[in-house]
């Protein structure tokens, strides 16, 4: 099994390291400078003695010091010599860049990578890829794009797909989603899914897992390290190839054997993982088990909401009904507090409250949140921003910015769930985006959870009651 | 019944006009003014001699013309002397702002609904709402928010929520739905959802219809109007109320009944109705009937897909695989031309076109989109921008452009539906925002239907297949 300690490597190698900024040998060196890399940075270039500023050296044989980990970035013809020089050299991990191995359906290609991966355990070398980005690791200095997010925090998402981890990285951390670390790794020829989980079940600093997998190497091996990591914290699991023509596409991809969706399900609901089937519904487990984590303690399936007006407050009882979520009444308590404030709406407001029955009624919804917030009647809450009706009045900028802001206010001392929901900005209007970009990334600074709409937001309210509702802590 | 020719009057009196900018009675106002309503307008209010410039009158009974629309703005302690003066003035309809009457669940103001539907029966005046926002027709220069679109368009929304209506028509807008009507009924206390869409099925300029509906009135009347509707075009419904809180909601929302929701679930189904369960459907398939229009001739399931990584191809095959939709694989004449073009790649690529099997092989996305447009064996078309990656690269913006380009001048010519596949530009990074919304800007101005999921998209075209399919022109 390979020694995943060499994720987090003190020395690396670029080979196939470039000055060109469209190329993939440009952005994993310009990663290890921006991300601020600590150990020692080793550009390897056939000709030029300097890259990105970089003293570079002709091959990795060259190269003066130890070497742990080598980044591939070379075609697959060179990558036997690499690895002959990476195993003198004492070199611990490859990650291969370097693709058009097995996926290409193509005999020579399919041999190559065997000869590959049996040079590199006889050296003892672990193989990251091929066929794949690579390691994202913000807090270790390590990336495979410039332009990716640089925000910690406690999630892991590993990936066939590198455009999907590029993809899932930059959405999530716009919702307040950071990483101690993504990897894509792509053909999964030495190092698999089933390793690899098996290694985030165990550190501590990972409190979450997602997942897209294409197929599993080694079934069994997969199920067991799967079944611990889901034991040990939520693991929320992106199948590819589900279908038969998206089978077949996985094979092109990543030469991943897809097998039977029905047995994958039944799989991955037997290991206790959260299947998903699409990034969106990944994104938003990522956020709801970062952002909320672990209930206190025992968790139920009450929701209060406000916000928005009546048609949101019809839509959000019926989003969170067909998640099987209660919407109670509002309890005597509330109504107590309703009829002393607001004498002329305490008995026509309900929950979900509607915002427009409020106008000019002496209480808010914010107010009516912190009510159901202490009222042990609701375990979690659903606050509708409604940016839509706001951004049409005078001022609209500050008054969305204050209304958030109370919001946040509130957020921030909750120990309950509470989805906010704020639609996107989806505006050529400036002004427009400015307000809503605004609104979200305060509520995102809070450490609040965002979703887009009210159904996404019952619906991982949901997964989140299903996952901690029943467990022990 | 009432008559619905009166919703584009010649004459307008706004009943509480008002200067101020945070108030209906300025908003109601102010659009007539900003959408250029061609008609006569009458500002009335009791002290002030002019509002927004125009000369206003202290009571209707002041106004010197004809006025035919009332749009009361007033609270409903006056509504029924409002009445009284429309009577005499010969006024047709009478648009209710106003509220606060059953919504409320108290007697005194269900009885007094009750007393303003008597007496504007008795005087031949029909009623819009009450509890509404009305009507938005940029075409005639109505509207009831200055910030809504002018866009002009062929479909037609109708709502008893006045949020869900700017919402919808703000959210549809920037994806290129334009419209020749929308009408938030609120109540539906004299003009109910089976007028409207009676009235709705005979317009000619109306070629979708969406609604968003509480509870029928008269449901043999709503389902004799809907069937008639959906048989003369596409008519997509959001029923509010699905669940029994949702149903409470709808209540003090509207004074609606909302009834069982799966005798409302057959009752669509059997009148051709289309029903959807969020917002984000409702608009989905509002850009999908309007900008796909009628096909014509036959249309079938193949579908053909370009763009994104394996993983999103991957993805796209198993979003179109769970909508029923076919992914066949590429066809000989296909595979020929790509003989030509890439030798390098030919027996690799499949469909869904894997973007990143193409990079430097001599052969885009966009010319195997061009090719599944020419060949017969595909019915509908699925292209993912994949901007992500783009924005990763140097020059990102005009890459993006150059791709989205290349895209519209190839839909522009297609008479396959083509869905566009681009995600939300959900960025606090200005740059990014900008890229994306203009690109998408550029798909939309060419009349391009765009969806921010490959699964959005692929249900769509179900939607649009579903209908369209197996029905003669």
């Amino acid at each position: 099994m390979p020694d995943l300690a060499q994720l987090r490597p003190s020395s690396i190698a670029v080979v196939g390291a470039s000055a060109n900024p469209d190329s993939p040998g440009h952005d994993y060196l310009k990663c290890l400078v921006d991300f601020g890399f600590k150990g020692e940075v080793y550009p390897v270039h056939r000709r030029e003695p300097e890259v990105l500023g970089l003293k570079a050296y002709p091959s990795l044989s060259d190269v003066p010091g130890a070497v742990e980990f080598v980044i591939s970035v070379i075609p697959q013809e060179g990558i036997l010599d690499l690895v002959e020089q990476a195993a003198s050299k004492g070199v611990r991990a490859i990650q291969l860049f370097t693709g058009r191995f097995s996926e290409t359906g193509r005999e020579d290609a399919a041999e190559l990578e065997r000869e590959l991966l049996q040079r590199a355990r006889a050296a003892g070398i672990a193989l990251i890829g091929p066929n794949c980005m690579g390691l994202h690791d913000p807090g270790w200095g390590l990336s495979f794009r410039p332009d990716l997010p640089r925000r910690l925090g406690s999630a892991a998402f590993i990936s066939q797909s590198g455009n999907n981890t590029t993809e899932v990285l930059l959405h999530s951390d716009v919702r307040g989603v950071g990483y101690r670390m993504a990897l894509s790794y792509g053909n999964a020829l030495d190092v698999t899914e089933a390793h690899l989980l098996d290694y985030l079940a165990d550190e501590d600093e990972v409190r979450v897992v997602g997942a897209y997998i294409e197929g599993a190497r080694d079934g069994r091996a997969f199920l067991d390290a799967l079944k611990r990591c889901a034991g040990a914290k939520p693991a929320v699991i992106f199948k590819g190839g589900r279908s038969s023509a998206g089978a077949r596409s996985a094979v092109s991809h990543t030469a991943a054997l897809a097998g039977s969706s029905d047995v994958w399900a039944a799989a991955l609901r037997q290991a206790g993982a959260i299947q998903v089937r699409s990034q969106e519904e990944l994104i938003d487990l990522l956020v709801a088990f970062e952002l909320w984590g672990a209930p206190p303690g025992e968790v139920g399936r009450n929701v209060g909401a406000v916000g928005g007006g009546g048609g949101r407050a019809v839509a959000t009882a019926d989003a969170c009904t067909d998640e099987g979520l209660a919407i109670p009444q509002l309890t005597d308590g509330i109504r107590a507090q309703l009829k002393e404030r607001a004498p002329q709406l305490w008995d026509w407001v309900g929950n979900p409250v509607d915002q427009s029955i409020l106008a000019g009624g002496g209480v808010s919804g914010a107010a009516i949140l912190e009510m159901m917030l202490a009222d042990p009647a609701f375990d979690l809450l659903i606050a509708n921003v409604g940016e839509d009706w706001v951004l049409g009045r005078p001022d609209s900028g500050d008054r969305l910015l204050h209304l958030v802001n109370r919001f946040a206010e509130i957020g921030k001392k909750s120990d309950k769930p509470i989805a906010f929901v704020l639609g996107p900005a989806d505006s050529p209007d400036e002004d427009r985006w400015r307000a809503v970009e605004g609104a979200r990334t305060l509520l995102v600074d809070a450490g609040l959870a965002v979703f887009p709409t009210v159904e996404r937001a019952a619906w991982s309210l949901r997964k989140y009651v299903d996952y901690w509702g029943g467990r022990s802590r």
